[in-house]
């Protein structure tokens, strides 16, 4: 296939409506992960019941944003840090649709879990919560403003949660051990855990994205700089 | 930035060593996934330490494909059905990654499981892992041959990984009620059901792409045609 050269104009207006884009889905995924986590506390069914039903708006985000990628590779041909970022676009999109359906997967959880006695005053869950959606917003606002040092900082960040998981998980071990009748709620509790866990690896995986496309330095698996 | 016109020779040639490259990754990312499972089932020591010091390989082709990727939109700006292909390889390269990382948590749970008596013969959770393995070449042959018919049978085998993640999870429940010793390690068969479950995940992502590779059609989120 023969590159076709043509002149498009507004492309950099375009690249950064489709940031625009991903900041609004950010901010999607980031409230359905608030709710269903606020709806698991307060055992709040319609709460629980709106994360269960309402990812529409941002499957809905994630094929149109996928097409504005297309359309700015395929009608632009960028190069370099466009190009990067474009592609990191890509990722990112499909990194805040899989976050979305974390958020539903906690929903999940958060109704079984009401149908039992709560097991404990729920304190590390939310606390994860809100680490993991502060991670979020800092590696989609690195992302808009290419911030290699705000990237840097939510890496940072997943240690904590990594405590906090082994922390929970601990704690709610001790629980079922005592009180088998805790054992089913309790590992609706470990999932959650889990599920924000990933989370903030997805958080992770847009910070190195991130931190790919301003230095061209892959920081994934410590690689040394790769060049490109 | 203006779109610079070149005559870059066999590019269909570097598009074919493109997906040969993401077929041996999925070739060592399945090899992964079915030691860390026979390494869980046999108590073998020396397999899960093989899966969980041995991911080097896997990271240092999946590098080495993102660079192959950007190296052929940057040089041959490709068009429709290429640009496709290429922007799916970048994604199945993520999924492929993520399912090494799946294999060593496998292999992780499989270190904590092996301190404890085994809670029961494990006939289901080998089950999941060749249905998910399977599932994982299926699509990746399916990307190769741009093989539409296979793909959706990958779409169509993701319920039976769903109903023995439900059925594991209520047998080792029951386990646990009866038992309390076998909290701590059935929660870790738990896990890797779920670990699992997210491989063939991962294996219904890549058969979605393959889908839309080839129809420019997307299935994800039931949509309509796409058109693009």
């Amino acid at each position: 296939m023969e590159p076709v050269e043509r002149v498009v104009p507004h492309f950099q207006e375009q690249l950064e409506q489709l940031k625009a884009r991903l900041l609004e889905m950010g901010g999607l995924a980031e409230e359905e992960v608030r709710l269903a986590t606020k709806g698991l506390v307060d055992r709040d069914h319609a709460l629980i019941a709106r994360v269960l039903s309402g990812d529409d708006p941002l499957n809905a985000l994630h094929m149109e944003i996928d097409h504005r990628c297309f359309t700015l590779l395929a009608l632009h041909q960028p190069m370099a840090a466009d190009l990067r970022a474009i592609v990191a676009a890509v990722k990112i999109n499909t990194d805040l649709e899989r976050v979305g359906d974390l958020a539903v997967n906690i929903a999940e959880a958060a109704v079984r879990y009401a149908t039992h006695p709560p097991v404990k005053k729920l304190i590390d869950i939310p606390r994860m919560a809100s680490i993991a959606q502060s991670m979020l917003r800092d590696a989609l606002d690195a992302f808009v403003r290419s911030d290699m040092a705000l990237a840097q900082r939510v890496l940072d960040e997943d240690d904590k949660l990594d405590d906090l998981k082994t922390q929970i998980f601990r704690e709610l071990l001790t629980y079922m051990l005592q009180d088998p009748s805790t054992i089913e709620p309790a590992l609706d509790l470990v999932l959650v855990s889990r599920h924000l866990e990933r989370i903030g690896d997805h958080a992770t995986n847009i910070a190195e994205d991130v931190i790919f496309i301003v230095s061209a330095r892959d920081v994934r698996h410590h690689a040394a700089d790769a060049g490109l």
